[in-house]
């Protein structure tokens, strides 16, 4: 049976709470063409250091790449798994960290640093600026989808070196990140990691400070 | 005289259609209170490698705090300046590339890669994974805050260095961004860069390729 996903707000602010990282409640079945065309495009919408846009989007819809992907980030997840004790290792052994089977589409982001010439107005003292813009457009992407009634997760249990390789990503080109996509049965009211007792949330008065860090923000 | 924004939309799309990188048009007012708390609540509902919510924020309303860094940046303007030469210098030259003053609020934005403890569920392959989650909270920041018909304008031109000594930053949290953030009189319909001839928009057909790096995506 395919459970609909109820229609819901597209407020900006609606959106921003009810985005998941979704792993468990994928249902199978990848975006439509056109629901897929706005969220890229609204990725695309970022903003980025010196304009230069350095982002690329590959849609993995291959199963053969899925089912290799997912079979590294298994290797991974053990291997991490093998540095935790105790009740650490206890709860994550609970915990589903991808989903790149069920989704049904992998969106790999990826950042070109040579994008934009040798003079890139923004980055020249701060290099890592370009890598965030890719980053920002990750988040315009999470969020349309969100509001499209999709899920995403983002699986970072991998080697960089070995995406590249799967996809063909040249030399000087970074896979950032491999983004689950595809409709949910049904979106969490909270993280997984809260819900599982891996880490709970921090209250925003500790993260805002006044002229100085560590100086308490307003109440 | 006082300009008001005019109520807009908070849909999504048109959220993020509207957003802009804002350096001339700030109106010299920072956000009441209760706006700025919305603001950094959705900054701060981002997700995050580990649910390590690795960010925090400091207000910087102090004059001479603000005084100092639009010095710094000066400089840093002038060193990229150097760089350059013909065209790219002299279209350079237009091109304001902070509000640091006018805005009258600084939004500097953390990454502490100690949040979390030495286990972070979902970096221990990807190092770079624990600041992109701060890059993911500064884009609910920004969107939230163009909601509310604010400006915010990313400043990259800084040493971390100088920026972490002024706002005593300790060792191993890093200041990734100065964000400009205050009322405006106006958002402009095209990002500075492309109506100054810097650098135009790439289509977004050039940056979607399909199961393989280089393969063209759906039309």
């Amino acid at each position: 049976m395919m459970l609909a996903v109820p229609e819901q707000s597209a407020d900006l602010y609606d959106v921003i709470a009810r985005r998941r990282d979704v792993r468990a409640e994928f249902a199978g079945r990848p975006p439509a063409d056109d629901v897929l065309h706005r969220v890229l495009a609204a990725a695309h919408a970022a903003p980025s250091v010196g304009h230069t846009q350095p982002w690329d989007f590959v849609l993995v819809r291959d199963a053969g790449l899925r089912e290799a992907f997912a079979a590294h980030v298994a290797q991974e997840r053990e291997a991490f798994a093998a540095s935790l004790s105790g009740e650490r290792a206890e709860t994550f052994s609970r915990i589903k960290v991808e989903g790149v089977r069920e989704s049904g589409l992998g969106v790999v982001v990826t950042y070109d640093a040579s994008r934009g010439g040798p003079h890139v107005l923004g980055r020249h003292a701060i290099a890592d600026a370009g890598l965030y813009s890719s980053v920002l457009a990750i988040q315009n992407l999470w969020l349309a989808a969100t509001a499209e009634g999709l899920g995403v997760g983002w699986v970072s249990f991998y080697r960089e070196e070995f995406l590249a390789d799967l996809l063909g990503v040249p030399d000087g080109v970074r896979p950032i990140a491999w983004l689950c996509l595809g409709e949910v049965t049904v979106l969490q009211q909270r993280p997984d990691l809260e819900r599982h007792g891996w880490r709970s949330r921090r209250p925003l008065e500790e993260a805002v400070h006044t002229d100085r860090y560590g100086a308490p923000g307003p109440a």
